[in-house]
């Protein structure tokens, strides 16, 4: 990114030589990108600011070219989706769209079931959180997409934790739209990406001018784009790493914390699920004095809040109950986590544990 | 703005290490920004990814925070007006706003009279680009502002081309909304801020969490905010020297080409413009032409396009006829400058003026 943030300042908008000399950087990036997709040249693919703004984008353009042309404005996401998509659509409502939340079942998955039940003939759009970050299950899409198709419904699918993580064919998800955010890929801040399926009718978010083909207003983000793109080339070549060695990791970590504390509750352990994430619950132990506890000794971990569903929350929706999912935690890995911090990792949270649970003994004895 | 690039990656909002090592940055990046904009502390402030966006928010909140409750769905701004506004308003119009564009006179301004014509009981908004980046006229805002507190109308200043380059009171400005862009500023790519004066209403543009007080989603772009920060601290330490020196040197160059191309047409040179800016146009050439022919010889100039107006047509608006207009060409000098950049600029502006009228001559004849 370097260049493009000191000498290569130029606005690639602008036609003289500031900005012609970013042209090949720009085109290598977007090639890069479109590779790590799998995407087609004549998809559209734009560059946005965050995951969140990505999301919010899908959401307003559907509201755009769906509804105010068909009056298509039931707007359906999942009981375990991220904030951006849920308040998008709270947004919507006061608009006169209606949102619904698609629940769960105790695998954290929309099934086709509970889908077609919460469908009607004025839906226009599905936003799904296709992998969980917190808890992890992958949300089944052949069956979802098949009956999106069959309904005339357009797919969104926030792929932030699927993406690098897990290999897919972008065809076989009968996606319209995919967004992720750069960060959480170990890309720069302040980028995210949006695609839309070739075909499939895309409003500007941000108005006002030419940029990225009139989709996004302001100039291109040129060294978030060459820093993003870098970041999703290197995500690509460490997919098998990550579904192998890091897996691995993650459940050694799991073997680890039960050995030593049988009573542990392990969630959606026994089934397709991301390769990097667990979430996980210590009776008689409140998350979030673990979690400030974890912290003091060096780990960190989540129990959701930010653009996340508070952990808590989805778990309740996924038929855990109330008492146990308060007790919850979620650790996440990445391909930069060694055999070595797992190791350090398990006799720190699991004494952490034992001491919060002698504490909450004596506080009711 | 290195280490936030580098190890300092935690999300702000994350309550653990990696996430509180940011606070005193974070901190010191928002005081420099309040006191760039003198701004008080109960005031909001919200970073965004550009210009635009903030644009866009201004507008879109509006609508949500006036427009739903109230019914007062009419936004104005001006003939000469940026394409953020102008299309962010737009975008409006799909759901039964009305926009306006008010008329500016032939010195390129608003004036009180026009906008009391233009505005009505169901006005909103006034959006205004406060000083035009191509052109140098600055809104006459002490009339204007006062109509629109007397009506009730909210008042947005997109300030990009004023922020560094001239002194004032954010209080006398009588702005609700002041929007500008990161970049043009010396900032880094993929920025640009949003103050809201405190007591007005605001919603989310992008929706999904609670960062930034809840007004804008995605996590903190820290190392956006700290390069913003450092960029307006430059930028306000280097007003007097815009103000005096550069326009010196915008002068210098005006009087060296007008010396030896005294046909030349000079707009909007005896009023109030900005210290840093200059349109003209060259009878018998073709600015685009110009253009091209100056980039070859390491001159940057504009035209407009991207995200403003096209130069030509907000000289038509401020009265130029269509010809002229067609002729004209944008230089825009930054504190970096330099006395022997003007002197070496000069000779190559005139000779390609002179090699262009005489290849018009030429086509003529």
């Amino acid at each position: 990114m370097m260049p493009f943030l000191t000498e290569m300042w130029g606005t690639p908008s602008a036609p003289h030589q500031k900005g012609q000399e970013l042209y090949s950087a720009i085109r290598d990036s977007y090639k890069q990108l479109y590779s790590f997709l799998g995407a087609k040249e004549e998809d559209t693919f734009v560059l946005t600011s965050s995951g969140s703004e990505a999301v919010n984008h899908v959401i307003h353009s559907v509201y755009r070219e769906t509804t105010l042309p068909t009056g298509k404005n039931q707007f359906l996401t999942s009981k375990v989706d991220e904030a951006p998509a849920i308040m998008a659509v709270g947004a919507l409502e006061r608009l006169g769209c209606v949102g619904k939340m698609v629940p769960v079942n105790n695998q954290g998955l929309v099934t086709a079931e509970s889908l077609a039940t919460a469908l009607s003939p004025r839906t226009a759009l599905l936003s799904l959180s296709w992998g969980n970050g917190l808890t992890g299950p992958i949300q089944p899409l052949g069956e979802l997409s098949a009956l999106c198709r069959q309904r005339g419904i357009l797919l969104h699918l926030e792929a932030t934790h699927i993406l690098g993580k897990l290999m897919f064919s972008l065809e076989e998800t009968g996606a319209d739209f995919i967004t992720f955010n750069g960060d959480q890929l170990h890309g720069p801040r302040g980028t995210g990406g949006l695609w839309v399926r070739h075909g499939v009718k895309c409003a500007p978010f941000i108005s006002g001018g030419s940029d990225q083909g009139g989709l996004r207003a302001g100039a291109l983000n040129v060294p978030g784009l060459v820093g993003l793109a870098a970041a999703c080339k290197e995500g690509a070549d460490s997919v098998d790493y990550i579904c192998t060695e890091i897996a691995r990791l993650r459940d050694k970590l799991e073997n680890g914390i039960i050995e030593k504390i049988p009573e542990t509750s392990l969630f959606f352990r026994n089934q397709e699920r991301l390769p990097h994430v667990t979430s996980m619950a210590f009776p008689g132990v409140s998350n979030e004095a673990l979690l400030f506890l974890l912290n003091r000794k060096g780990i960190c971990a989540s129990i959701g809040g930010g653009h996340f569903q508070q952990l808590a929350l989805m778990l309740i929706e996924s038929g855990i109950n109330e008492k146990t999912a308060q007790e919850a935690l979620s650790f996440s890995l990445s391909r930069y986590t060694t055999e070595q911090d797992i190791d350090e990792a398990i006799p720190l949270i699991v004494e952490s544990v034992i001491q919060l649970q002698k504490l909450s003994q004596k506080l009711v004895s």
